[in-house]
C-alpha cells in the first residue's frame, strides 16, 4: 500500500478514536515509535508492536480526552505521510486540562508503518 | 541554534511573508528542497541555496496569496521541526483559487536548515 492509502486508513481510524486498531492493523511488528523528546520515566524510543501498544494504553488510561481532531494525510513520496493531531485532554493524574497540537511523521517499510516520530513542544 | 529556536524564527519570518529573508539568514549553501512528488517541468529536489531562493521566487510570481497562516514550530530532537503552512491562493496561469495546506519537515545542520521536505496531497 503507497503512504496515501496507509495514511487514510490510520486517519480514519483515529478520527473514530480507534488508535489501537490502526497499530494493530496498519504497523509492523518492529516498529519504532519516537517521541520529539525523552520524558520522566519513559524513554524517548520505544521499540515493537507490543511496546508501542503499552505506551497507547498508558496514554489514554493517563488522560481524559475531551475532544479530539486528526487531519490528513499530507503524504511526501511513497514512503512517508504526516498527520496533525490536536486534542483537548486533561491529564488525569495532574487534573490539569490542556490542549495539546502535534504532528505524527509515519514511515513505511513492505506497506506497513516501520517508524512514527512526534514533533511537538512542551 | 537549537531546533526550536531555529523554527521559531523561521515561522516568524514567514508568517510575516519573508520567506526569503528566512532562507538567506536560516539555511545552509548545500540546502536540500524536496517537494512531495514531482512535477511537471520541475524536479522533485532542488540542490543548493540559489535553486531554493528560485523555487521560492517561481511560487511567488506564479501565485497571488490572498491569505496565509504558518502554525509551529512542532520540534523533535535537536536537529528537526516541523511547520504547518496554509495559504488561499490564486494560481496565476490558470486562474484557479484554492487552499492548500502543507507541512514542511526542516532538518539541521551545523545549525543550518540543510534540508526541507514538503508534505501534502495535490
Amino acid at each position: 500500500m503507497s503512504a496515501k492509502s496507509v495514511g487514510e486508513k490510520l486517519v480514519a481510524l483515529c478520527k473514530e478514536g480507534k488508535n489501537i486498531d490502526a497499530i494493530n492493523t496498519l504497523y509492523s511488528d518492529d516498529v519504532v515509535s519516537v517521541e520529539a523528546m525523552a520524558m520522566p520515566g519513559m524513554d524517548q524510543t520505544q521499540k515493537g508492536i507490543d511496546a508501542v501498544r503499552k505506551k497507547n494504553e498508558w496514554w489514554y488510561e493517563n488522560h481524559e480526552v475531551h475532544s479530539g481532531d486528526v487531519e490528513g494525510p499530507f503524504p511526501h513520496g511513497e514512503d512517508r505521510f504526516a498527520v496533525v493531531f490536536r486534542y483537548d485532554v486533561t491529564n488525569k493524574p495532574s487534573g490539569n486540562r490542556m490542549k495539546m497540537e502535534e504532528i505524527g511523521l509515519f514511515t513505511l517499510s513492505g506497506g506497513k508503518v516501520a517508524k512514527e516520530e512526534f514533533f511537538y513542544s512542551m
